[in-house]
């Protein structure tokens, strides 16, 4: 299967971190919820976790709208902010009431660590660099979880019982996310640096996206360490 | 007429900047949008520098969401900045294409100083203090545009030619985000301060409302200035 | 032996956090320095990671500086920034130097996710919160190592190699710095709340200090493992 | 008389806002300094102004520590920082004493607009772009003065009552920071972009550099009217 298409930088930076992104992208994790082995507890943790992630995750979406210097970079950032917290954090919360755990719960979960160290790092990113230095922290999440769910939906399992999990991540909706997303990082670094290969500032921006990618894994095995 | 019921934490800090916060709601601005005396360069003057205002006005809004430290203050807040950028801002893009004037060259229209001074003292107020400190200095912008709405709408002349402009913030649904925003500034400072009017902080946030009320002012008399 | 006075408001934070506290002020690798029993190889590992933890660390004092609101917490906050900036990354230096660590080699180490985790979650306690949530996350270090230095320095074997580790954070020197911080975060509290053991905000800053202490005992266990 | 050397980006950077910067550097309060002819009460307005402006340039500087990327800038930025808050205000401090002016009255004069919308501008470009963008921002002051003290050390009237403040900042020891900072700058620039001038950014930056220039035209202008 090809890679997906999401643009020249996300193939570069990916390229750039090979080992990690492939340890992320086929995580153990990853191949539970493909054949379904995946044990429900693991899932469940991963999912309350992965829900004060996607609070943080959407004030560092913020912080892009705050770092943006077009207009195409304002609405995607704030687009996607206001997807992440109006839309992407409910149906979350209705995943996790249908196993009986409720929304203020959900909130107040003790934040693991694996997870603290993913978002805050994120946030720094943007704090301390531009909008470009930001982009690359957040192109392994958004972008990897729309790779894995492409793979996933033609490789899974018939009778694995993440299916929806993975079809969230693949459905054409979330897929045009990445193409979008990916194509702004490409006309972002253009603006700011023009050809990224051989730009100074390649190996900061390298950095930040392998150590976001490093950080991906051990949310994976944060999830797989909490059954 | 009736002060409108933004909630009880404007309605102090209304009170405790009342010279300047009539100067700003009954700035001769106001009062050439209400009864049309108001020259069309002037108005031209001022759509263009608020669209400009609006670009960082949805950052500081972004801010917001960054220091929310509930979820409905992060869903109003996300809620904000995707109206205003994706909703608010097309809007005034109407307007001004109306009049010849295309969106590039609004984003890219020189900054008036009262314009910039005003934007970039509310996103410190968010940097230097926490969500409250933020909603002081945001405050007096979209509530003082909610109440300039409502009461112009009731007094206005017939045959003003900015009618529009007055409809659209005495509309139900912008007097509805009035009141939703002034509910959850009530309680973030139930959250944080407890009674508003006794607490140690009380002064420096009135400060804070009262600069930004201040600022709007001279945004106001920019707009004059600029015919 | 007496806990340091280092303030009401520390001696309300520590008390809160009891049970945390006691693991990081009595964790095994503090244990080890005391009686000489830790690994060489573990104070190394903890001495390099500790290095980039002062350059996250000194960012985040650069923060507070920001958040300031009176002239003291200024110049207490600017004089830490320095103090750290240029002075106590250089005894670092200079004491792995002795081990063959150069200093471009310190300030490229890789960062291990325990020590990520909390500079970085100081650093966004700040940008979420105001000065006094920043402290809250600050003062667990500053004052901790005050009150482990101070307490091993009485305790400690005469043949401990940790001496002069011990020594640093015993002296009076720095002994003084934990009583002036701890009495500006004093200050700032009345500044900003008045009686904080009973104030709406005591629990989210209790909960900020409380989570920055049990990251220190993650980055004790850090060293350990590293060994 | 020929143009201090602050480096080469400041040259580009100099050049690129010829006339704003020409406007700054011998605007008629510079001309008034060095004949003589300012009146006192332009002076005295100016020093309360620029001891509130110190205030926020500091928090600037120590955003330039948060946003660093190498020990060189870090140590730089801190340094100055420090400088600005344990010294420069000090030396305001003794000037507005011998006027009748105590530091709390200082601390909390009225910001004058001009004032502020420097300075929130400066802070802002380090919160939206890199340390670049804000070093872009905080030239024109740091720069600017320097090339303003040599000028007028060496062409001021014998009999002007500002042959003090002429010589703070025609002082080696304030032309060795100007140097400092210029080549820091230099190097940054090598660091995040190699060629400035045929660098994508290189409009970007000389934007913020020229807005910064325009600012401190008006802030003179203030201390002028302020009269």
């Amino acid at each position: 299967m090809m890679t997906p298409d999401y643009g020249k930088t996300f193939a570069l930076w990916r390229e750039g971190a090979a080992a990690p992104w492939r340890d992320y992208t086929h995580h153990p994790f990853v191949e539970g919820l493909k054949d379904g082995s995946l044990p429900r507890a693991a899932f469940l943790h991963y999912l309350v976790q992965d829900y004060v992630f996607l609070v943080h995750f959407s004030r560092a979406w913020s912080m892009a709208v705050i770092k943006s210097e077009t207009l195409e970079e304002m609405r995607i950032s704030a687009g996607t902010v206001n997807a992440l917290v109006n839309h992407e954090m409910s149906l979350h919360v209705k995943t996790c009431a249908a196993q009986g755990i409720d929304e203020a719960a959900l909130f107040a979960a003790p934040e693991a660590v694996e997870n603290l160290a993913y978002t805050r790092y994120v946030m720094d990113a943007g704090l301390q660099g531009d909008f470009l230095d930001l982009m690359a922290a957040l192109a392994p999440c958004v972008l990897g979880y729309g790779e894995i769910g492409r793979r996933l939906a033609s490789s899974k399992a018939e009778e694995t019982p993440y299916a929806e999990w993975i079809s969230a991540y693949a459905d054409p909706e979330y897929q045009q996310v990445c193409t979008n997303v990916g194509r702004m990082i490409d006309k972002a670094v253009e603006r700011r640096i023009g050809d990224l290969a051989h730009a100074p500032r390649a190996d900061a921006l390298q950095t930040r996206f392998t150590m976001a990618t490093k950080l991906e894994v051990g949310f994976w095995q944060m999830g797989l360490d909490g059954a």
